[in-house]
């Protein structure tokens, strides 16, 4: 691989330097450039490429021909029910969804993902075989990790555990867990079954956890307890965790000290339009907490996109975040606490670190933030796959 | 002026049709379009000129040079005292900057603008005078309602109040108010100078109320009291109202009552990270409510866009909006409903209506909301005044 100088680039906005990448990875400073490749970047901010923490690349319609009109219910139940049925109807193909998806996120610079993939008796363990396809097709572009999800619970639809078992037999990076009291109806049964698994396959655990107050610190305290019996120190992720916000703030900060301690982090899509975990607190307290979309134009919802600066608006904005430092922390959400909380090793901008970069014009990290300008140029592993937007060949 | 022929063009999403525009207005379907300009609208949707209904031109650096680093603190007192400072030191041109801004405004498609705009005794009428230059220059291609708005407060700053008697003696069309009881601290005073002023000067009333619960709801009673004594009915906006977004459901459904039958109608910036009245409790009460940005990248917030269709997505976002009627209805609070708050006449889609019009390729008005695309045409009274987001000589 050739040697790429990205020449008057300002990292994260600070003062302009040249940035050497060498065998895929960031080279030290004052390294020899003789025989690269060099890149004008024109004074242009460079960031680290994109982690989107917590996204669903199977349920997407994003490359469809077809707007998908959204006529569902109000609740949870109804969405998981409406989407069971509409994938049966239309035979939904989640692999062509989920490569479009991975593409249209690496374009706009996103080279680490962590995608919950659906596990059913209807689907059976099809999804992840989709998504695990799209991993590898995307290898050495983007780093994907596969969540086996049990969308329509475990408890209630026999065979499901058998299903994820087998899902994480064939590649499935991490174990999915869905609100043990609310859709499963026996908090310690259904989390015996996710944490076993994790046990069996030595791989991490991520709960959907959509529950609200009391009932959904129960069953935080539930996973909680788990993580600490089975030493799954760093190995667990919360997504949602909406109980953290509307606790009183002294329930809070109890299960956010155990969460830090444990190394339990948090992925939020920062929702405007509920109580959810906010960004300051949890990292007063040592939390990782970190950004993603959740699905994007599905039957759940027709909003979100794969550019994760428009995800760190949304979490500025839920924040409150209007300060030009508050708002390097909405970035870091898309970004290095996301990649701390999903463990995607080698990220960032120090020397030594892979070189998945992206270059925009903004004056600073905040209007990079609140502008969104085009991506362009996007480095994966050190090559140049994007300009302006577009995929190269 | 000719008149425009638009073919094949989908209004609101619905079937593909041609509509005509004839001295600046709509005509009625079946008008024999012989000599009109012809414009192929390739099927795209057609959408009436957006409604910016709560924005302050008079603040922005949207068109500076520099990037404004926010380092300014969390109380409304705060930014208050860092804004009047901020502007002696720096002099900032509210001509230059409010022009700026309609322009960008117009080049996304918003055809109707309501400014709140400052009146104080550090600058006076100054910007006022600045912003009504703007409103002159606009003349003809986009509607500017002015707001003489008191941002320091009336009463703690002797010769306010003769300050925005001259403001809307040279032309401003409204009254503006702000947190009677929170910032003013004596809200029967502040409220007795507002409405007087309106009684004057025969113009209506947009008062600032960020204050929450029993607090805000107390204020908003005395803005019904005076409303109604002065059969100002159909005259009076409340922007933010914060307070019917926390106060009890009970509580919120008797405000909104007396606001339906006293005409009082709603702005909302839709913020994700507080209490906020929501589109449908409003609407099902038969209550006005429609969306601006508040202030555009300034000393206030680095966020915002001359994008009305992204203020229609965050309205969405606020209220959980997803089913694609209800995204109709988020548009609706940037469009049909904007123009009704703030009494802008002709507006909408309807024979006779004036020709303010945007094309964006989308397959929805669902979409639209969601994707933000491009304008591919902006027409503004029967002209066509941008074309890709840029304005026309
Ligand atoms: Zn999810
Ligand atoms: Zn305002």
């Amino acid at each position: 691989m050739t040697d790429l100088l990205l020449r008057n680039v300002r990292p994260m906005g600070g003062p302009a330097s040249d940035v050497l990448v060498r065998g895929g990875c960031i080279a030290p400073p004052g390294t020899d450039a003789t025989g690269a490749a060099v890149e004008d970047g024109h004074g242009m901010l460079l960031l680290p490429g994109f982690v989107e923490g917590h996204t669903h690349l199977d349920k997407t319609v994003f490359h469809e021909p077809d707007w998908l009109v959204n006529e569902v219910g109000p609740r949870i139940i109804d969405k998981i029910d409406t989407e069971r049925e509409w994938r049966a109807r239309t035979r939904h193909d989640a692999g062509a969804a989920s490569l479009a998806m991975a593409r249209a996120f690496l374009a706009q610079g996103t080279t680490r993902i962590r995608s919950h993939v659906d596990v059913d008796t209807s689907g059976g363990t099809k999804h992840v075989e989709h998504v695990l396809a799209t991993r590898e097709a995307m290898r050495g572009l983007q780093d994907i990790q596969v969540v086996a999800f049990p969308q329509s619970g475990i408890l209630g639809r026999q065979g499901t555990e058998s299903l994820l078992d087998a899902a994480l037999a064939m590649g499935a990076d991490i174990v999915g867990g869905l609100d043990p009291c609310a859709i499963e109806r026996d908090p310690v049964r259904h989390l015996n079954i996710v944490f076993g698994l994790a046990e069996k396959h030595h791989k991490p655990v991520d709960v959907h956890l959509h529950e609200q107050g009391s009932m959904g610190a129960f069953s935080l305290e539930l996973i909680l307890e788990r993580t600490r019996a089975l030493s799954m120190q760093g190995q667990v992720v919360v997504s949602h965790a909406f109980c953290l916000g509307d606790v009183t703030e002294r329930e809070r900060d109890v299960l956010l000290a155990q969460m830090a301690e444990l190394g339990v982090a948090i992925a939020t899509t920062a929702p405007a339009s509920r109580p959810v975990p906010l960004v300051a607190p949890c990292r007063a307290a040592g939390v990782t907490i970190f950004g993603g979309n959740d699905g994007i134009r599905d039957t759940w919802t027709p909003y979100g996109s794969p550019d994760m600066l428009e995800r760190a608006m949304l979490i500025g904005l839920r924040n409150n975040f209007r300060r030009d430092d508050e708002i390097a922390l909405a970035f870091d959400c898309v970004s290095a606490a996301g990649a701390k909380g999903c463990g995607f090793a080698d990220y960032g901008l120090h020397p030594g670190a892979r070189a998945d970069l992206v270059l925009v014009e903004a004056r600073s990290l905040a209007e990079a933030v609140v502008v969104r300008p085009p991506r362009r140029m996007v480095v994966s592993g050190g090559r140049i796959v994007a300009r302006d937007g577009v995929l190269l060949a």
